[in-house]
């Protein structure tokens, strides 16, 4: 048998109808912006992996690191103990991030960044002697695939078998750049209507990933979050995919004036080498935990919580902004999405072209939006025999590029969506 | 600042009280049974940090595949692409598992395995037409920390600040040796109670760990199975601590007649190195989610499904249950367990001495059980102070060390408990 028909008997993936979807493309090596499947064919990785890989494939200082941490401390049980590649990472976090905060807690990947974030924002309260139950989310927000991530999330196809079983949150609309006056009013009412019930607001800073790269502007969100301090209601930032780079700047929270109190950050922090992630808050969230009493403690924990390699990982990865520039490289894609956002922005099969930073966003005119659509397998498959690796998100288009993406491949996958979009005209 | 003040700082443990808890212990190397701190001292790891470690710390042979696989292929979006690993490693799982398994769904750890198993069931249910929401679990269950983990855990102090946010569950009582025909009785009226609302029911086959290494028949839970069969209700094992040897054999589900529908593995899947995990299932459930209609595909997937990493990791801890004869290490820690078992279990201070393979708990007399209990603290440092990491549940004290550990360093855990009771006395 072929790996792709071993793929197939043995394994279930992940957002797929094995039925209908194209076999699985089995990859045996990656190398920067590259990955060769088992023919030796070189795709272009246009969206880094669900937007985890920002150095590029397999690099070899951040292997390196994890091979040494590997050889040395592998594991070590998180309550209780410590180790240094945690330490230092939490302490290079902390000094990175804008806004003052102070603790960091490390899980395994985005969803459990967001679930434990949820979990403080309602003991929070708990501990302080209030009940507070409801977290204001946008319509279309994404934060994850377990109960507590999805409940917090928009309600959809991605819900429906579940949402009888899902926790009830209290959504305000998405915001766009023609819509703000009407999400302050509603993120006021909301607060209104449910007085000292909201524990906590939480969103994707600028960009809403998940529901088709969904952009909004810096300035509204510090207002959001305004009103929200003015209510003592607890923010919490969901940078699982802004993260590291993406927006233009390290964190799309730095484009903010306000600070949230809790920042969930996953994907790139290993440089997209391994599951890890860290909820990171302000010293008043931590100091509501901290207490004679025990049962104010904060519970939640994986097994691997803080695991030396996933510590090792994004240490490197860290080091690699600063030995190879990462930020101008974040600054030349930038610069080079704007010049082709121009060029096609007037195109007739567009509904819209968007840009934060390194994600461009090209919405087309027909088709639906979701994940069913059928636009988004034509252009998944256009893409895949053109050995790009793109995935749309319904009539949404977008290039997530790793930061090492050369000036030439960028025009190769800009190329192709002019051919695509000629295709449609 | 000390490593450990700076611990201290930067980071929020997970599980930990930090105001009433010891500073943290800084581990810097591992090796084998043992864990060294920053100042050289040696520490027998007595529960394999958190039920991970099942090889020895730092094993150079996975830390050596985990170090080749970075440097080839770190990491590939999972849906629409696969890699040899993953194919590797899901065919060697379902090669092992007792069964008739067919499909491997990978995620990141405990907790998501069992999220991605609830939400199977939830969906293979809608599917078929069928509108069932009702999970059924045992009182004292413990099945990970996110939102839907937890709502088919126990209810207690762990859960009680987010209590008002779990989804509602069937529970029957927690079985033991003495209640068989009480527990069957209880399931067959949870069945019959919320008729064509069941859609599974999950468990920690043989051994509740979490709270407090509770144990319980393979006799009873073949009936239990045998009665949801009857009823056509789905069974989750979570094998979660359980799985790779932790209870004499490879997986507790091998002591039964009846196979599972649904497995859930992580924490020894990786030999204890990073965190991974995997949904293991029947045909009959993928098939459910087999069809020409896009929506009925599972929504579930994380960044980083099915690391490359991971699967090597995993590979290799399975090389090594071959290479170094790991089930006869298990056999022989088993009986060493028995003899110790037969020599204190009439210690006056003890209510019950059990055991299932390499896990024997030691249940105390006086002290209450829970996480808060004070004979739980006085315990733990106790051990600490004689350099040995043990983790005791409310007022049960278990040992379930690495399969590396040697006769002389079980015998150096037993003395140090002997010690313990002869002052309780």
């Amino acid at each position: 048998m072929t790996l792709r028909e071993r793929d197939k008997k043995a394994i279930w993936h992940p957002y797929t109808q094995e039925k209908t979807a194209a076999d699985n493309i089995v990859m045996v090596r990656g190398e920067g912006t590259y990955l060769y499947d088992e023919t030796g064919t070189k795709y272009i990785d246009g969206t880094s992996s669900w937007w985890t890989n920002i150095h590029g494939h397999a690099h070899p200082y951040i292997a390196e690191k994890i091979a040494e941490q590997a050889k040395k401390l592998e594991q070590v049980i998180f309550s209780g103990f410590s180790h240094e590649p945690a330490i230092m990472l939490a302490e290079r976090l902390l000094s990175i991030l804008p806004g003052g905060y102070e603790k960091v807690f490390y899980s395994d990947n985005g969803s459990t960044a967001v679930e434990a974030a949820i979990k403080m924002s309602l003991q929070y309260w708990k501990n302080k002697g209030e009940e507070r139950n409801k977290i204001i989310c946008f319509r279309d927000a994404y934060h994850g695939d377990t109960f507590g991530a999805m409940s917090v999330s928009a309600r959809g196809v991605f819900t429906d078998p579940y949402s009888r079983l899902l926790f009830d949150v209290v959504f305000i609309d998405t915001p766009d750049f023609s819509n703000e006056e009407e999400i302050k009013k509603q993120l006021r009412s909301a607060i209104r209507n449910n007085t000292s019930q909201i524990a906590a607001f939480i969103f994707e800073p600028l960009v809403l990933g998940s529901s088709g790269m969904k952009m909004y502007s810096a300035e509204l969100l510090d207002d959001l979050i305004g009103i929200c301090q003015e209510h003592k209601i607890l923010t919490i930032a969901d940078e699982v995919m802004t993260g590291f780079g993406r927006t233009g700047k390290m964190f799309a929270t730095e484009y903010l004036t306000h600070a949230t109190d809790i920042i969930c950050l996953s994907k790139g922090i290993t440089g997209g080498f391994m599951p890890f992630a860290a909820t990171v808050v302000k010293g008043f969230i931590y100091d509501a935990f901290y207490d004679d009493e025990k049962s104010k403690m904060l519970f939640h924990g994986h097994s691997y919580t803080g695991n030396p390699l996933g510590c090792a990982a994004a240490l490197a990865s860290l080091d690699l902004f600063e030995r190879e520039g990462t930020l101008n490289k974040i600054g030349d894609i930038t610069k080079t999405h704007e010049a082709f956002a121009k060029r096609i922005k007037d195109n007739p099969t567009l509904r819209d072209v968007r840009q934060q930073g390194t994600i461009l966003a090209i919405e087309f005119e027909v088709g639906q939006g979701g994940y069913l659509s059928s636009l988004r397998d034509k252009m998944y498959q256009f893409f895949i025999e053109r050995r790009i690796m793109l995935r749309p998100l319904g009539n949404v288009l977008y290039i997530l590029p790793p930061y090492c993406i050369s000036g030439a491949d960028l025009q190769a996958i800009y190329s192709a969506i002019e051919e695509f979009t000629a295709q449609k005209r």
